[in-house]
């Protein structure tokens, strides 16, 4: 048993719904989150200036006695995950591998789709991995730029002509390439699940990379002999830019009551 | 006559608006931009970090030798501005005041709205500045935080149902209160004109704050025998972070060929 706590970061809140996973299926750890709101969104960003802020946010994180750590963005996972593990000897999880695994065991005609940030995609790290495991999957991947902040405003539900339409666009290449599991590569996604499984279809498997990634954690803490079962656990919640949104959009994300936001100079790690 | 550049920043592309205008009315200027592309958008962030992110925009700038500096960005203008201004002895426009007294010269029914982004509205510079120039003026602000994204991805042209819907539902409460002229607070704005006209009607006047602030550098300059008349002048890109996108975009913002961007370490200043 470890009872030290969890690090989650993100660029923003999207993370949150890695954390509601977290909570759900290891309801006795401690998290600590970071949300990078004053550099937010990361993923358009290059690869040279999301190294920078990744190192700073492990950095953060570190500074804690913390036994894991969660990169629970898909844009940080996909292109620099191995440099932060090679450098950390906490041992750091990202989305990018437990995704894959589970779209493996999920399709059937090995035509698996991928949505993420403009750097994800850019990456390749969804490709790579896939292949890793499987050299007859094939990826049909696309950019999603404009899901992020559709979903910051709010406009996420089935119903609403401007996300349905933008999904509509986004989707129709992966649909016509008949991909029958969709890998949702980015933290935000899953408040999208109902739209997107609208435009899919009900033929389609989708892949929450957030929740997948909570279970390979839980998965790696058992092995450590690390987990916590006997108590409450709680999150603590940082930010790097304190606006009214955050605490509005915490709950919906988090689907629990949010604790007080602190603030953070994330500059100065 | 004096020939050191003129300094211009914003936190992405959208002040190269500005310098289109700059360079129509002021053909013989150097112009040195700054876009603060590693940590775009601003229009969501706290007046801390705007002042922060602001100070370290201007030391880039004024690392040049330069004349006179523009913020060619709304949320920078109307929320620290004044701060900027006292700590420089090079003379700092921003964009609020001359789009002010535009809406001023074209309101008939002193209904005046503002479209901009959610830190400009909440810091209620443009009604302070309405008001000190004419305490009969009334102005119904919207903050539009979708328009930013939209406009980066494209999604700016007339028959787009997504932006089209979007800005129906922002400028709705301003149609419904009478404004006669609506100032664009925002330098993405420009390129939503047709889009922005098409929802409110021939009857309102739209104010470009970018154009405005252009034709005050030119007042400015001229009244201190400052300006550039003898040659032709050139631009000069750097930003803080250089993804495929700047290069892609600038030509459409600028309306000319752009030249190659080049990277600086904005957390150096």
């Amino acid at each position: 048993m470890d009872e030290r706590p969890i690090g989650v970061f993100d660029s923003g809140l999207g993370g949150l719904t890695a954390v509601r996973e977290i909570r759900s299926i290891l309801p006795s750890e401690n998290i600590i989150y970071f949300g990078d709101t004053s550099r937010v969104p990361y993923g358009g960003r290059s690869r040279e200036i999301l190294l920078k802020y990744a190192r700073q946010d492990v950095h953060f994180l570190r500074s804690f006695d913390i036994k894991a750590l969660l990169v629970a963005c898909g844009t940080v996972s996909s292109n620099v995950l191995p440099v932060l593990q090679q450098e950390s000897d906490v041992p750091i999880l990202g989305v990018v591998e437990p995704a894959c695994r589970c779209a493996l065991a999920a399709t059937r005609n090995k035509r698996v789709g991928l949505i993420a940030t403009a750097a994800s995609v850019r990456s390749g790290a969804y490709e790579r991995a896939l292949a890793a495991m499987d050299g007859e999957v094939t990826v049909i991947a696309k950019a999603c730029p404009l899901f992020v902040p559709l979903v910051e405003n709010g406009r996420y539900r089935v119903g609403d002509c401007v996300i349905e339409t933008v999904a509509r666009e986004y989707l129709e290449s992966l649909k016509e390439a008949g991909v029958d599991t969709l890998i949702m590569g980015c933290t935000h996604y899953p408040l999208l699940e109902e739209v997107v499984a609208k435009v899919m279809g009900p033929g389609v498997t989708l892949v929450d990379s957030g929740a997948q990634a909570a279970r390979q954690l839980k998965e790696s803490l058992t092995r450590r002999g690390a987990l916590c079962t006997q108590r409450q656990g709680g999150i603590t919640l940082y930010a790097s830019d304190i606006t009214g949104d955050f605490g509005a959009l915490a709950p919906q994300f988090l689907r629990e009551p949010a604790p007080q936001v602190l603030e953070v100079d994330i500059d100065k790690y």
